[in-house]
């Protein structure tokens, strides 16, 4: 039937009046069709600004020594972030922080049997990288809040150190109370593998990079090709972030001057045991001396070796120790004041901070955030004004912690919750496919920011590009939806970059972009993630550095000057319902796996199965698994797809037929809001800090991101009480959204006064 | 419904006399409860014969020197054989055949550019293995039938070298026209790798053992573990066996004196460039030089390098030249001839030569064989009578191209398609699990004789054991079948043993058995695979021998003194009815295939998703697939299903009232003929030596078993018409097999006469 029989059918007293353009209304998320035109106008002017060539010399100078957290040059960096800001026309200024940041005072680590083996622990200086020499100011080869320590021990192989590895050497009798463990990088966040190391027992830990990983197998070295050579390591963080980022001594609160600080034996997050990290050139002398069984196929990397699973008389000591004294953070803010809204902050940050000299990570996203506010700075002397005030971070601490933004969302926290309508966040870009992580009612939104910026390589919009490489690369189902979903599935937000304070702890709806996918490379965290590699080996001629620009200085703008806050809540009611099929299809796995395992006990699969050669224990038999109760899930689910629907109706029709300022500012209010209805008041459970329902990093996993977290991980750990709990929990804060939308679309409807 | 009230409710004239006991028709396929109980007295005493040291004490016999054919050893061997068995008071003698066999004159590989090599090409001698210095009689590392060449040209890495993997490297731009690939093992049957290499255009092909699947990667090396030493070498036959086996030069009829030859130049199987093959330690210098783009992810094995394609200045040199002249095998053939049908033929088989000193391939399984026989000659001595004539063979020439039993298969074809009812073949031996292939009309009845032999580990039966291990590594569907079907499925024959000619070629019903799965090593056809090794590595006090001599004496001797051939077909219907879906499903799969790429071609996936600096073809689009007319085969197998019921029913009833020696004579007359129903008069397409229209080695996979093969590999090729004719021709022999069933039903059928 076609529109126009179908309005005649229909008695007109049950349809509030639609135009026709309610069908259409208007190209730009947010703006009435007057509002667009003048933003396009704008973003147009923005979008030819920025410089290849800027990008390029403000990459050369901001990686032109190290400049890690405390380092002479970081605090230049600094200085000189701001003055470029001031330079633009931006109010900027530098917002500093005192914090825990142990650098070392001495790493040994040497096999002591079967045979004797100092590990050299250093990064060779390459007469093709003009910075690797710059030894006096490199940090050395460590990871972040290890523990002192000087232990002698076995020395045992654990995989990725993940939960279930351990299970694998339980059932070839083998544990690691006592032993040094050797885990590999990948799998998990790195500072996952001492945790459970520690809570098996071990005494230290090693962590080394895998030349199949990042090394000779995926292509040639540094300097013949971009990928790790033997003696590169990777520095790192293994504070237990996933518990709470930031500085470990002032949980919750800013790390100002005269903030109350713990002591650091009382710092939850600092590691309990010695850890550093190694190169394949430095690890494989002590993984080829081990014996015991070998290790189960997927355990085996690329070295030239048989992988065995040690203890036995492989001993290794492991001594380190590390200057404990707090270090300054210097944040750098600027600020453009909104003309309209101005006590609603569309924020965008990068950090400036790096492990070494980092190039790539993060100067190559930092260059970018800089290009756009020059830009912006531009577009201020031609007259343009934000509706929102715009705050630029450049973040320093990032690597040890995510030290400069959460003490700086820590510190403003109830001016952010207040404020904050938006968080952008970068972290280092390259050539290839824009990655679109956040919110999923900035979904909507940040395709439409996509489609609206060329991909250098292709020339079509990066959202086309995007699209096909999902058509390209994704299952059956990817597919289907890439090519029928109006929108690209945006990713969900872990962690392992600054984003997480503001959406995790504050509740900020939260956007995280950048290119990648045909850079591949093993400098991450070395000295040689350097000018010199980034010339070579990723985005040399700075076409994507100026992409991103254009693409995230377009969300900011579009963020900053919309009539009404761009959510929408369509997909996120859809994503939450994926989420929810998910959970329920993994209680239904985790119930089958127990069941099978406990069949195949019973039917003695284990006993018939082993090799008197090799001696494997069967596993435990568990308790099997309850059916859990969705019901209150699936209730707030259907409750939040109805309102979702309701507030497209009242946004469809606010737009086209224009809505008061006061309906829109009513809905601003309650937009913003967005995220923070999905907060729980009481966090998730062992990690009260982590406050977000949907969106976590995994306890046991680190960055990659857990979905529904409360309920998800109690599931996969077999707490099924805890699980039934969780699923009460996050119903509600589904509820709360679901009423939050309700009473954003009443602001909305038009002809009803705003209630 | 109770089965009394059933049998009340029914006419009885529409249901044949059924006393109880057809539901449980006694306890031995083929045998009536009287002959059963005999026959489980005789085989109860022959398993307790066989005896490990014997088994021991033959190994380092038959290995203690290099026995390949045409070798001092080897013949002296087949003369030990022989006198061993007319020792057990069997008929024996040594036939004698004439073929082709090249070995090696000229050996020589060398690294021209971009620096100077020379392979090795060498195994090195053990202190460790006392039989690795015979280097006076071992064969070098070669492979057989490869041409005589002298070339030098560009080298390029190929992956396994099977078709998909020519495609990836097109897509890469890179040609092997005019060059020298080298492949890796694995992923296909090494025959295939040069044959596809030639057909696109390459001069020579070298195949090496990369570590990752049998040297270090996998464990500890020879002489410190099982695993490939690095200069350990794969030998092996090249010859294209999937299109004939045997004596290049006599196809099709038996390689005796003065058969009629062809020149070497007009045989189709023999190789028309140099191959060669080469350790691990030979290939890394060559691979290591190479340039090129990156090889895919899938493409790498595990040294210590960056595999990259080639095609730049990597060049080498390859000159290979043989001594073409014919050599004599010589089969072992022993006879015990039957007392009530001496001219039906029980075969069973093992090769007796080697590459070298073969302890584990073949003389492991061979010294079972052996064993067997010695018990059976003991049970003659307490007198024991088989009702068939037992065959037993030791084949020579079984590791260049299933020389010998083909040779013996053609020339005693019409002899051998009258009188074989059953051909058994075992091919070395190891620890773990019984593994069963075969005919699957035969399926019922080797899980019955599995049930019947104890695991030496375990103390399981054999079957029992196979049952959990398929619950423990099957796939969902496994697990439930290995629950809850009766019978274990037996899987299907392709090639790489002494079986195919009997069962591919003549249709004699054949089964294949071997224990293994717990002992893993690197030593196949090499100068390693010697009774030091196997002593070490493998079933070292021969308990899995002994299992092996019980569960194939059992299989022969009740195969030899059953009433009726126990043939069942319900099994086999089954498993074609799973064939049948499983190629529907395939061409659904090839069609979508098709489809998918075709539409990504016309979106503009492949242009949009291509690194600039890694430039990647888009495929080519291709025809859509047509849909396939699988009616003549549904209505086949629905035919082959009614008739496998009736002849349970027959059978039952027949072997409960018993039925008459007419009656069995006449059935077993029919059921030796199950699998020569399958043949196809014209054999399979491009093959017509190949005639079994279910089992066939896959034209471009080699060994592995293509199913249905004129079908699958048509629809695989997109040879659509002639998938459809295959549909017919596959379905005629489905037609045909029903009509046999059913005509044995009606000679079993109790109260009527014999039809």
């Amino acid at each position: 039937m076609l529109p126009l029989f179908r309005a005649l059918l229909v008695p007109s007293l049950l349809l509030p009046f639609v135009p026709q353009t309610v069908l259409d209304p208007g190209d730009l998320r947010g703006f009435t069709s007057a509002s667009a035109k003048i933003e396009r106008d704008w973003e147009a002017k923005f979008k030819a600004i920025p410089e290849p060539a800027r990008l390029r010399e403000a990459m050369r100078r901001l990686s032109a020594r190290p400049h890690h957290v405390g380092s002479p040059y970081g605090k230049a960096n600094a200085e000189w972030l701001r003055d470029q800001l001031t330079s633009y026309g931006w109010q900027a200024s530098i917002e500093e922080f005192q914090v825990l940041f142990p650098t070392p005072k001495e790493r040994l680590l040497e096999m002591v049997s079967p045979s004797k083996f100092t590990a050299k622990l250093d990064e060779q200086v390459l007469k093709e990288d003009p910075t690797s020499n710059q030894k006096a100011e490199q940090l050395p080869t460590y990871v972040a809040y290890s523990a002192d320590g000087d232990v002698t021990a076995p020395l045992v192989y654990v995989n990725y150190g993940v939960p279930a590895d351990y299970d694998e050497l339980d059932r070839r009798g083998i544990s690691v109370k006592g032993a040094i463990v050797i885990a590999r990088y990948g799998g998990s966040w790195r500072g996952i593998k001492p945790k459970v190391a520690y809570e098996h027992g071990a005494v230290g830990c090693l962590i080394y990079s895998d030349p199949k990983d990042d090394g000779y197998s995926q292509g040639l070295t540094y300097p013949n090709g971009p990928w790790r050579p033997s003696d590169g390591a990777q520095r790192g963080s293994i504070m237990d972030m996933p518990t709470y980022p930031g500085d470990p001594l002032t949980p919750g609160v800013g790390a100002t001057k005269d903030a109350k600080r713990l002591a650091v034996k009382d710092a939850a997050t600092v590691m309990k045991i010695p850890v550093l990290p190694l190169s394949y050139g430095d690890a494989q002398p002590l993984l080829a001396a081990m014996t015991g069984p070998v290790a189960p196929e997927s355990w085996r990397g690329s070295l030239p070796i048989t992988y065995r699973l040690g203890a036995g008389k492989t001993t290794v000591h492991l001594k380190l120790s590390f200057d404990w004294s707090l270090k300054t953070l210097y944040d750098v803010i600027g600020k453009i004041p909104g003309s309209t809204y101005p006590d609603e902050w569309v924020i965008r940050g990068n950090h400036h901070d790096a492990w070494v000299n980092g190039a790539e990570d993060p100067i190559s996203g930092a260059v970018a955030e800089l290009e756009e506010a020059r830009a912006m700075g531009e577009l201020l002397k031609q007259g343009w004004r934000p509706k929102r005030t715009i705050v630029y971070g450049f973040w320093d601490g990032e690597e040890p912690a995510l030290l400069g933004s959460t003490e700086w969302a820590e510190a403003h926290d109830a001016e952010l919750r207040q404020k904050g309508v938006l968080y952008l966040n970068t972290d280092g870009n390259g050539r290839g496919y824009l990655g679109m992580e956040g919110s999923h009612s900035l979904e909507r939104f940040f395709n439409e920011v996509a489609k609206d910026v060329e991909d250098p390589e292709t020339k079509l919009s990066v959202w086309k590009r995007a699209q096909l490489h999902a058509i390209a690369d994704g299952s059956a189902a990817d597919k289907k939806d890439a090519r029928t979903r109006g929108d690209l599935h945006i990713g969900a937000l872990g962690s392992g970059s600054d984003f997480t304070p503001f959406l995790q702890h504050l509740g900020i709806p939260t956007l995280n972009a950048g290119f990648g996918g045909e850079d591949g490379g093993g400098i991450y965290h070395s000295i040689y993630d350097s000018f010199a590699w980034y010339m070579k080996y990723s985005d040399s001629s700075f076409v994507y550095g100026r992409a991103l620009a254009q693409v995230v200085g377009t969300g900011i703008m579009r963020a900053a000057s919309a009539d009404v806050l761009p959510m929408e809540f369509g997909n996120l009611s859809e994503t939450v319902n994926g989420y929810v099929g998910e959970l329920k299809e993994l209680r239904t796995k985790v119930a089958d796996k127990i069941a099978e395992t406990n069949k195949q006990i019973d039917e003695g699969v284990f006993s018939a199965t082993v090799d008197p050669r090799e001696p494997l224990k069967a596993p435990k038999a568990e308790e099997p698994a309850p059916v859990l109760n969705f019901a209150p899930m699936d209730n707030a689910t259907d409750q939040l797809s109805r309102a979702a629907q309701r507030y497209e109706k009242a946004y469809a029709s606010a737009m086209a037929s224009g809505a008061s300022a006061a309906q829109f500012a009513k809905a601003n209010d309650l937009l913003k809001l967005a995220d923070q209805m999905l907060l729980g008041p009481n966090g998730l459970p062992l990690r009260p800090w982590y406050k977000h329902l949907l969106y976590a990093p995994g306890l046991y996993t680190g960055y990659g991101v857990k979905t529904m977290p409360g309920v998800r991980e109690a599931v996969e750990q077999r707490r099924w009480k805890e699980a039934d709990e969780q699923i009460v929990v996050a119903a509600a804060a589904l509820e709360r959204e679901a009423d939050l939308i309700r009473r954003a679309s009443a602001a909305l409807e038009v002809g009803k006064p705003v209630p």
